[in-house]
């Protein structure tokens, strides 16, 4: 349809009334196409934080978002294909294992990946710290890897859904990102453009996320599966603990380092467990396998080592250094100073700030605080203390990997004080809060 | 103060939580000086729009508007000083034929004015059809015309009130207009910019106003009257009809045409009561009057030509002829073309769309669609039908004043098309629906 006043949809929505498809539709694509100027799409967006959009409105935003700009369809993989993301945490490295261990499965991982932002570090700039590798691939030599190898983690460009990017850095500075909604369409309008069989999202909860309690994460899971089934599209959705840090790794070499040991069979924590879930899950729901098989199958693929290969092919097939999976800090880059953490407190963990801890990570340079600035992948913390641990005073919690001492201690200082410690025992949060699914048909559509 | 990250001011006006008076002090002034883009302001606006503002907001509001340019005192003026507004109507002249009306009753009018825009013209436009008449006084000039004469009609300059401006703008492009705290501080902050003695301020109801029901035009007022309370400035507040035109003139020379009329004393109608109604006003508040003898006053004025008197010296001290006061035409532009407005239907006038006359005026070239546009004075609608009026076919109700007889057969179909005729007897809407006040204390400050 062509658009007559765009004032009139803001009105709608700004009167709480609901804005019809096509209208809604029409909107978006001139926003996209730029007809419509910030100011307006601002006032929606304030608008629709305040009033809320409906299921329908948002799967007709998220329609719009990803009709303005280029799709990627993945027909013609002989395997069944899996998108596996995150809404964001601090250690939360489990996409690097993931991808290898469903590829071991006989799956296909297309996994298209942001840059790290704020709190939050991204997986392409973890990968990127293995020397050499690239994730800017075309959407052919993408296909030909995932198909070949199983599993390529590639950089999203701005053809992707362009609409989501402008609207996204326009909530960014206009107060509006805390919306549910608007939240849903962004990430889910990213999953949606690319055509997998299954998408496996992971809704954190807790004070190292955006959604800060499991109920908030709960309800946004709910409004990305809502999206899925109303495109018809199969999904299942994690609300999963981010309470404290998922892994060990706060950086990006650091988180490479890690992914490896998972891989080599050198982890026993959350970070394993989370990952072994995902996994599983694909594999019911893309191979039709028994809950039980599905977990054995995802456990054989590390026990056996065909998940650290199928790590070590993507990251020879995108042009990095394969060594990096027999011995990682041969290949990738050091800090100048690692200095361990230091317990100066003594008790049970009762809570940790894990957002502080990924603050104190980005100012060690491991992450951005504003869109483009650079990183140095070899920075970063390693931290091991987890809720309901006994402290001891000297006790070694981790390791902070700096570019110098000043940075060193300064980083030190703040992750310590992001731990409150009582003298109660302290029960571990859950791992997993539920899992909800789109309610679409599985079996390889 | 300075201010923090204004987004967090725009969240709390989103979440429904007050803002603190220096806080939203802080993001006008930032505003104001470019500091803050139109993104965040739109998103602000929007939530302002829902959320509403409470008096103690919109007060803060206002005086930053007003602090974030320069503001014209009026001290050593020997007179009381008066400025009376009306948020814009059709056909309503009140202020040509008040300011001379209230400078021979012995008070000053100092009259800062904008521009016409839509379907409604404004008071510099109509001056200035006048040739050789110039608005562009500085305030010195102002200042002692207004001392001198008793009345001054100028053009309001960019750095009076600059937030302002720049919101009105931003309102007009983000769907936001049409909010009652918004509008009563765009337009008193143009009013307590200036230091008069009492604001006179007529707030029009109907279908030629912006606010459409006398309800709607009372919450105005009282906001109105608000603001000004909050500032210790006395305000009389009133509420009019506009559910017809107020005169019979709908263009620039010809509403000239028409003061001279009612101030040579050839008026019985609603412009010369409304205009005697708020003479009658500023006569109590500043003279200290007795509503009787204020009223007898203003009407003295106009019987002894003291008021024709006084608009032809304020028309000669700001260049023009004033000789416009005892033979118009000769002085003023005529249209080429005058045609009579014929009526084509029978019955007693049930009501009348007097936003479409305006628009129809507009539409012949006396006013804006856009800021900047250019005008021709000629121009306009002269409309003689009253609700409550019984037309037979082929009455005369008025002229239509034109630069070609296409145009003039265009707007005298629109015309006809906004009169609603039926056959029972229909009673003529009050003049004035009710007058509020500020409470300030009476008596010059």
């Amino acid at each position: 349809m062509t658009l007559g006043d765009p004032r009139d949809v803001v009105a709608l929505k700004r009167d709480g009334k609901p804005i019809p498809e096509a209208e809604l539709r029409a909107f978006v694509m001139a926003y996209g196409r730029g007809e419509i100027g910030d100011e307006l799409a601002a006032a929606f967006l304030m608008a629709a934080y305040i009033r809320g959009l409906s299921a329908e409105e948002t799967l007709a935003m998220t329609r719009a978002m990803v009709d303005s700009g280029r799709t990627i369809q993945l027909d013609g993989i002989s395997r069944p294909t899996v998108d596996k993301h995150s809404t964001g945490g601090v250690a939360d490295g489990v996409t690097l294992v993931f991808a290898p261990v469903a590829a071991a499965m006989g799956l296909a991982v297309a996994k298209l990946s942001g840059r790290g932002l704020g709190h939050t570090a991204g997986t392409l700039d973890k990968l990127e710290s293995i020397p050499g590798l690239r994730t800017d691939l075309s959407p052919g030599e993408m296909r030909r890897q995932v198909d070949e190898v199983g599993c390529a983690v590639v950089a999203q460009t701005a053809d992707l859904v362009p609409a989501d990017g402008a609207l996204y850095a326009l909530r960014d500075v206009t107060a509006t990102v805390a919306s549910i909604p608007l939240i849903a369409s962004s990430v889910m309008s990213k999953k949606l453009a690319v055509g997998t069989d299954l998408i496996l999202l992971d809704v954190k909860a807790g004070s190292g996320a955006f959604m800060k309690t499991p109920r908030d994460a709960g309800e946004l899971a709910r409004a990305c599966t809502d999206l899925a089934a109303g495109w018809g599209r199969r999904a299942r959705v994690a609300v999963t603990d981010m309470s404290q840090p998922l892994g060990e790794a706060v950086g990006n070499a650091l988180d490479v380092a890690e992914a490896v040991e998972v891989l080599t069979g050198g982890g026993q924590g959350r970070l394993l467990e989370l990952t072994l879930q995902f996994a599983q899950q694909a594999g019911e729901a893309l191979l039709g396998l028994d809950p039980g098989v599905a977990r054995s199958s995802a456990e054989d693929a590390i026990s056996s080592g065909r998940g650290l290969e199928s790590f070590a092919r993507m990251i020879e097939a995108q042009g990095g250094d394969p060594r990096v999976t027999e011995d990682p800090w041969a290949v990738l880059p050091r800090a100048r100073v690692v200095v361990p953490l230091v317990s100066d407190r003594a008790g049970a963990v009762a809570a940790i700030e894990a957002e502080e801890i990924g603050r104190a990570s980005v100012d060690l340079g491991a992450g951005r605080k504003r869109k483009g600035d650079s990183i140095d992948p070899s920075t970063g913390i390693v931290f091991r203390a987890r809720i309901g641990d006994r402290l001891e005073f000297g006790d070694e919690v981790g390791e902070i990997h700096a570019r110098d001492e000043d940075a060193a201690r300064a980083a030190a200082r703040r992750v310590l004080d992001a731990i409150t410690v009582g003298q109660d025992s302290v029960e571990p949060p859950p791992l997993v809060f539920g899992w909800t699914d789109s309610g679409v048909p599985e079996g390889v559509s």
